[in-house]
């Protein structure tokens, strides 16, 4: 396997596009991301599309190949990649595969997706599982989650609803995101509850939006305007359904933190910024733990101390996160991989982690009682 | 890159399963294809998920982790894929490509689908494109494609009706196809007209069914009970859209064949047998000339001699097709590897073709009058 590099990235703003398509959006993203990497669609040997939604909503089977016909990307192979909210980090994992096995010099990963569209309903990732039917939605589970870990660490209802004002005060910094209006720790925990312990603004918000990133392998990245992002670590894994989990320790992202570490070669120590999947505030927190930024159980007490908020020890979601950014499950994976590319370039303005030399993207799909269905853990560097 | 191996396959019977999930028939397929290899789940190192109508029918975006947590397969890296009528068979190259790059020894390809289900309405591949919105769905722009045939090769509706006789009578002799009573030319011809020229017997059935495949290296191959059979092409490519097609010539169609070809070494001249994606009764037609069974426009006179039947010269598919086999999309790609490997062993049964030792695979998906979105050609051999 050789070297894979980050060339170019793309994003479009987060939050209500109306008038936008799936198809228009993703292909806006990938734009912008052939003119930040000066390359050509000509000179893209491979796509991979993250999206979950379009075949429901659109009835839409080949959105990739649609929206990168839009940017002038034909004739290569094209692949739609469906993995619930690590949607857009899979095809990011996808195309650095293809270019780390020599099968391609350079391919693109594109992800979008609408959710502000009629009748969207609820977004499920198994269409058989008891624990859904009988009412363990999405917010539900991640409550019983926090429950669980306020019982067992202590960890206060404050602690869980200081992330959802950190990384809105990151988000006031960062023009691509949906919300930037600062909100006060009162607010937060003042907002219509939805699954005890978890405010409306602890649970991330309905976004449409798209973003892109393009790999290619060192040697063609020599020949290219922009100094390269060096992927480190692309690792993808899925749940571990043999024993009934922890509800206060999530197995599947304790594996992919460990791979990813294990292939970069690096520990948390190492880490300059983290980009996590925040659906709600009790899953940043179980991310830290995860990704050994804090010990276990100690994600409360770490938010609390400011050591994740920029100019802290090591900043965490300083694009705003999926709490503040917006979550359209297709492209937040990709979103992640812009911010964290923009950070180590020197280029994210008021929001820049100073001296930014590695970065992590961590994202996770389709929870559940059960666990975790897709975990995706990037590691880049300067 | 490392050469790559198909050490089991397994198919579910295509038809109505009213009982069964997608994730359940998957499942199915994939326990078949285990024990056809003699491999355990937990030596299998990634898996990639063939389906198209999950998320939109059931609302499931994470359908291939849910079907191959049932079979025992966890942990590992496990990506859905959808690309219309081609996704079983993308699922399939992409298994090859993560073998062939050393990424892992063993790698599943799953492809399922449900199409006997309320209210499915259109299968669409594109929200946006005006031909679609303006009527041209799927077989009013093939039956354009036959009419353009007639008219420019003197191609006859009888030797259009010719290639779903010859499936049937193939279909016949495989117990896992969903039609097999036999059927004359006259009652082909006399079903209701659904496109002209093309009648509903020469439209592919609805259906559901799941298929898998195991592949793995040649080094891992050496240690299983099966012969392996060999992949010595996975092509996938994407449309051309770049000028208006010649509606009697499939650009992609012959670029994606040409590709297959040039990666294995071969011709049309070497192949033993042929499964490819009769959609239609023109679409076998159009794929013979593609592939270079015979030169272009002799398509229906080729059918007509019988060269393509099993007997002939070079038999087009033997296991009776999407048009008796039944098309359940996310499946078909994989229903194919399953003939064709079939095939090579020599296990066959009635409808063997004699001594053959190389075989090739076709696939296409999201057909519109701008071209098709998504072409696979395999090449396999004994």
């Amino acid at each position: 396997m050789s070297a894979v590099v980050v060339v170019g990235v793309g994003m479009i703003p987060f939050g209500r596009h109306p008038e936008m398509t799936v198809a228009g959006m993703g292909a806006d993203a990938a734009r912008l991301a052939l003119r930040d990497a000066g390359i050509s669609p000509q000179h893209v040997g491979m796509g991979f599309f993250g999206n979950v939604l379009a075949g429901r909503l659109f009835g839409d089977a080949t959105i990739g190949q649609n929206a990168l016909w839009d940017v002038g990307i034909h004739r290569i192979p094209i692949v739609n990649v469906e993995n619930a909210c690590t949607s857009g980090s899979t095809a990011f994992v996808l195309a650095c595969d293809a270019v780390a096995a020599g099968q391609v010099d350079v391919a693109i990963a594109v992800g979008s997706e609408k959710l502000f569209v009629p009748d969207v309903g609820l977004i499920n990732s198994g269409e058989t599982e008891l624990d859904t039917q009988l009412g363990l939605v999405a917010p539900a589970s991640f409550g019983l989650r926090a429950v669980r870990h306020m019982a067992e660490f202590g960890t206060t209802r404050a602690q869980l609803a200081q992330v959802a004002v950190k990384n809105r005060l990151h988000a006031a910094r960062n023009p691509l995101a949906q919300f930037r209006n600062p909100m006060s720790l009162e607010e937060v925990l003042g907002s219509p509850m939805i699954v005890d312990p978890l405010t409306r603004l602890q649970c991330c918000p309905n976004a449409d939006g798209a973003a892109a990133a393009i790999v290619c392998s060192e040697r063609v990245a020599r020949t290219l305007p922009r100094a390269a992002v060096k992927v480190e670590a692309a690792a993808l894994c899925s749940g571990d359904y043999e024993s009934p989990q922890d509800l206060a320790r999530w197995g599947t992202d304790y594996r992919g933190c460990r791979l990813a570490y294990e292939r970069a070669g690096i520990g948390p120590e190492d880490l300059d910024l983290v980009e996590c999947h925040d659906a709600f505030t009790i899953s940043e927190i179980l991310h830290y733990e995860a990704l050994g930024l804090c010990g276990p159980g100690d994600g409360g007490r770490l938010v609390d101390e400011g050591a994740t908020q920029l100019g802290g020890r090591v900043p965490v979601n300083p694009s705003g996160g999926l709490l503040s950014r917006g979550h359209p499950p297709g492209a937040t994976g990709l979103a992640q991989v812009f911010e964290v590319v923009t950070q180590l370039r020197g280029e994210a303005g008021s929001r820049q982690v100073e001296g930014a030399r590695v970065g992590l993207a961590h994202c996770m799909g389709g929870d559940k009682a059960a666990d975790t269905k897709s975990c995706t853990v990037l590691v880049l560097s300067a």
